[in-house]
């Protein structure tokens, strides 16, 4: 037994649709866990204060917060507006103060970023990426949005990527679908969200049997969107999860059709000989969200 | 005067017709320059070493020398390749080894990463993104390529950035030109290189008179891949130089169209109202390339 103290971490995954709260050891290890469905921002962040108080008397003190939420936002600590959602179309939630309730209640380092920056944080840590120092996290599913880890650490400049954002090539001839994107016509998120699937096909994404060419397609969207992102940053490893992403059939289509897409032009191993470990799902699973918060705090301490 | 000693530095500018080689203080104040066609490597070579062993003898030791290529290159140090060009169409320079023949005649740091590397160093340093964590530098004339800093360390990854090689959407209808690339249909240097407009309209790019339609069909092409770059990096400012970008008509159309194409999505102000500051010429003018290899040196130690 090693004499170190033993430091907690507390993690907010902030989803549009459920919050998730944890306490956790330094290493990832989960010790107390509740979710609650998202409501407004008073009583969402008043229960998940609540869960962290009564947690503090059971396990002990904190030694910090991450908060990996849903954005817009704002993630620059210098800023005037750090700690709050942007302008959204989610009701109540714009220019809602995410990190203040917490200031408030605990005076212990505040992590706040994208949900997607946390998820590529936690893997870097603890899952599928770890030991890299450029990588991207891409969650396929309702939305579309990634983080991206350059030199080993997060990627924000202005206020954080918008990676389901970028334009792509759309065939109307291959596919006459209109984006579902109200912002562009030609977007990675407009072209090939989970709501953009059961528009096109008129069924949910998850209810299309695996030889559907729904999924030919979809891998198509996806291996231009990974193509953009490779030529962009040269990332070590991309890491997809969300929901659309878990379907089975879908990764071995998407390996294939990203290496298509580049036609050799980057000349790296990692690509052109082992494409099946770098294009790879999550090994966080159900917890990444909220290990991807933790790792938020681990990180602000 | 201080008494702080003088470092001085060797850059060498290595472009696929000419290099340009330059001794330089810390400030990138250029003290002697010099410039050659690019040969076979060894005489291109031969030739940098015996200019920086004469500017020795007249200025003093270099404390470092940064090379700024064209690629693709292998800048990661620990690797095998490092300092090597890697397999290239260019006669000759494919596994070309460049840093060994440096170190063999100078027993100091030798830097070594691609032009656009290089330069959005030095517009860092000395140029149009000083103090900025997070910047894009693309050059757009022969070929395009971009580098970048994310929280002011220079993009790697996998090797480095291919920029020039994201795909774009391509409306044939509008513009029935196929691809200038051998690689790709849809790429941003297969649509909007200097090649590609001369091959489009049956004149080079810097004939075409200013209000020719090829300069909004060029502007259309560069602002789809600006908004790819900033989804995807959400860089603080993109600097775009090359001989393409010369062109006086084309900036402000740039301009208009990135933030048109980008929609609003992006809810950062730098955007939205002061689009003239955030896509801007180089500041180091016609030195860029040579002044970026410096600013590799200058890293380096």
């Amino acid at each position: 037994m090693s004499g170190k103290p033993r430091h907690l971490f507390g993690g907010i995954e902030g989803g549009g649709t459920k919050f998730v709260c944890a306490v956790s050891t330094e290493a990832g290890e989960i010790l107390a866990e509740t979710r609650f469905p998202t409501s407004t921002p008073d009583e969402t962040l008043a229960r998940a204060v609540d869960f962290f108080k009564e947690q503090t008397l059971i396990l002990g003190s904190l030694a910090a917060i991450g908060v990996a939420s849903f954005g817009p936002l704002d993630p620059r600590p210098a800023s005037a507006t750090f700690g709050y959602i942007l302008p959204t179309p989610k009701p109540g939630w714009a220019h809602a103060d995410i990190v203040g309730p917490l200031r408030k209640a605990f005076d212990i380092p505040i992590a706040f970023d994208t949900d997607v920056n946390g998820a590529a944080l936690g893997e870097w840590r603890w899952g599928a990426a770890k030991g890299l120092d450029t990588l991207i996290y891409l969650t396929i599913g309702t939305g579309i949005g990634g983080g991206a880890l350059v030199n080993g650490q997060l990627a924000h400049g202005l206020l954080h990527p918008e990676m389901g954002h970028i334009p792509l090539p759309h065939d109307k001839a291959l596919d006459p679908f209109e984006s579902n994107c109200p912002f562009h016509c030609d977007c990675f998120e407009g072209l090939a969200s989970g709501p953009a699937m059961e528009k096109r096909w008129g069924q949910k994404a998850e209810t299309l049997p695996p030889d559907h060419p729904a999924w030919e397609l979809e891998a198509h969207y996806i291996a231009l969107a990974l193509r953009s992102f490779i030529c962009t940053l040269s990332p070590q490893r991309i890491v997809i999860g969300g929901g659309v992403a878990q379907q089975p059939q879908l990764m071995p289509l998407i390996r294939k059709k990203t290496v298509a897409s580049l036609n050799g032009y980057v000349q790296s191993s990692a690509i052109l000989e082992e494409i099946d470990a770098y294009v790879v799902p999550p090994a966080l699973g159900g917890r990444a969200g909220v290990l991807g918060a933790i790792a938020l705090a681990v990180g602000a301490l």
